[in-house]
Parts: C-alpha cells; structure tokens; sequence
C-alpha cells in the first residue's frame, strides 16, 4: 500500500501528465485548423505547447497518431450522450453540440482540412475513424434507446441518419454559406425522423 | 428576308459559337477539376481548348464569368427535370443524376474546389449561385408539382430538403468516402421524404 507521500507524487505526475496531453492536444488541434495535416509538424506542435518535442514523440510516434488522438478527444469531449427519454430531443441536442463544434473557427478548419486533404489516404483514415468510432458510437447509443422505447422501428438505419444529418450542417455551412440556426439543426432532424410527407 | 446563302452562312456561325463555347466550357471544367479556382488562367483554358485567348476575353471578362457559365451548363446539361407523376421517383431520379455527377472525375474536382477555396469570395459567390440557381430551381418546380398533386403538404421547405439530400450525397462521398449506391440514393430519399418513425 503507498505511503500518503507517494500518493501524493503520483497525483502529481498524474496532474502534470494530464496537462501536458491537453496542451499537446491543443496546440495540434490549432495547427490542424490553421494550416492543415500535411504541413503540420510534431516540433511546431511541441513549440506552440510550449512542451519538450521529445516527450511527444515519446507519446505519439508519428504525427497522425498526435491527431488522431487530439481528435477523438475532442469529440469526445464537445459530445456528452445526451439521454432525454425523447428520440427527437436528444437528437436535436446531440447535432446542436455538432452544430457549434463545426461551426467555430477550430471546428470549420478541421473539417475543411478533413476534406480538403481527403486525397492524402492518412488523412482520409482519419476521416472514417472519426466519423465511424466517435460520432457513430453516440449515435448508435441514442437510436438504440429510442428502439428500445419503441420511438423507432426495429433495423433503423443509424448509419443512414448519421451521414444525412452530419451532410445537411456540412452543405448549410460549406456550400451555401450559411449559420446552422436552432432552427435550421431542428428542422433537420424533424426531416429525418417524420419525414417531408408527414400531416 | 434573308437569302438561302445568308441563311447558311448564319446557321454555320451558329455551329461554329457552339463549337467554341462547349470546347472552352470543357476545357474550363477539366483546369477547374484538376488545379482548383485559383490556379486556373484564361490562357490556360484556351490553349487547352485550343482557340485564341482573345476570343475568350471577348465573351468572358473575368475568369469568375467563365467559370460560372461553364458550370452553369454542366449543371443544366446533367439534369434534365424528371416528371414522373411521383415524387420519390422525381427526386430518386434527380439525385441519382446529381451523385453520378460527383462521383465522376470531374464533378468530385469541381466540388472538392468549391469546398476548399471557400475562403475565397468569388469561389463562395460561385458555390451558392450554383446551389441556389440551379439545383434549388429544380428542386423546387419537382416539389412545386407534387404540392399540386396532394403527394406534399404546402408549405414544404424545398431548402431544407435540398441542403439534407446534398448533404448526405456529400457526407458520404467525403468524409465516410463511400459509394454513392443507388440503394443509399434512395434510402437518403425515403427517409427525407417518410423519416425514420414511419411504420
């Protein structure tokens, strides 16, 4: 059993650990926005951090394993599983967070890199990833519940509802140059759940 | 009264302007999908056309002109508006055509530029005149025609359906680079028009 003193040290270590990964995740994140994956680099990293480039390549041997993991963590982080007991409303909270996630500066450069490098296979790797393991694992989970509740049909296609309505924020926002208002994100989300011919 | 000779002579001048202008549209589209807004020329266009730049001039004074014509006409030559007498026909056949053409070389370079060069002003004026002219005012008569029929209720948001079904045809191809089947064509259709609660 740790005496109270060694407890106390590796609080610490934990502490200092866990700074270091948020201001490495930060520094990539904004690099990734501002310049993209091909000319981000693991030392301008560690320099805007402020951090030992040693000690990050330590954690992340290559560079798309730094983004990667900043990434998932930044998802992770802008997307509590919203659980309302009501299939409509934890989805309109679930893509109002997705709204004003790609709507910040730091959100529309990295997915602007996302698809503008798409040609670069790493990154578009890091593409599905994403979209596969982060956005459709909580998506997933929310659909489940509501076939549970009997909101929804047995076999609804939560992949189908995911790619529609990520695609209805990214055309609002990336081709016709537009807000993702409340009510533009609720609209989209009563499309997909009653559907246009509704009434 | 024009004489036969005059005829003929003005309908070979006609041949030969339609000629010109399919030449420099292609050859336009074609620098477009491979360099992107910003790095394409006039000169560029002509030579690759094979025509005089002067004559390009003449018609297009600004790069931006030619450009918008050009994807103007590809937009209006790839979509003929179907009329089927049912709406999910009319609109599987409308974003069929549209997903053959983003899936396809040059339409996928037309829409990774357009979404890469958002930043630019005369790229983002492009990008929405395209969406709001040409897919919007096809869209619109479709769901006009099936308000008349009773298949709609009035009052149907064309907008919000159009931004929903490009989105996902783009959410597809670009972030998760999947196929644009025509059985995910048609589910995004049938779920946009009977949501995922119906049953």
């Amino acid at each position: 059993m740790p005496t109270a003193r060694a407890r106390k040290v590796g609080a610490e270590t934990r502490r200092r650990g866990e700074h270091f990964v948020r201001k490495v995740y930060a520094a990539t994140l904004e690099q990734l926005a501002a310049g993209g994956f091909d000319r981000l680099t693991v030392p301008d990293v560690a320099a805007r951090a402020g951090v030992n480039k040693t000690s990050v390549y330590r954690r992340w041997p290559t560079k798309a394993d730094l983004v990667r993991d900043a990434l998932h963590a930044s998802m992770g982080h802008s997307q509590e599983l919203p659980d309302t007991g009501n299939v409509r409303a934890d989805m309109i909270e679930m893509a109002r967070l997705a709204a004003g996630f790609v709507e910040s500066p730091l959100g529309l450069g990295v997915l602007r890199t996302l698809l503008t490098e798409g040609a670069n296979p790493e990154v578009a790797s890091l593409a599905t990833s994403m979209f596969r393991q982060e956005q459709a694992k909580a998506v997933h989970e929310i659909i489940k519940r509501a076939i549970a509740r009997g909101d929804l049909p047995e076999g609804t296609n939560t992949r189908l509802l995911l790619s529609t309505v990520a695609g209805a924020l990214m055309h609002r926002l990336l081709v016709e140059h537009g807000r993702l208002t409340p009510s533009f994100v609720d609209g989209v989300i009563d499309l997909v759940l009653f559907g246009a011919c509704k009434r």
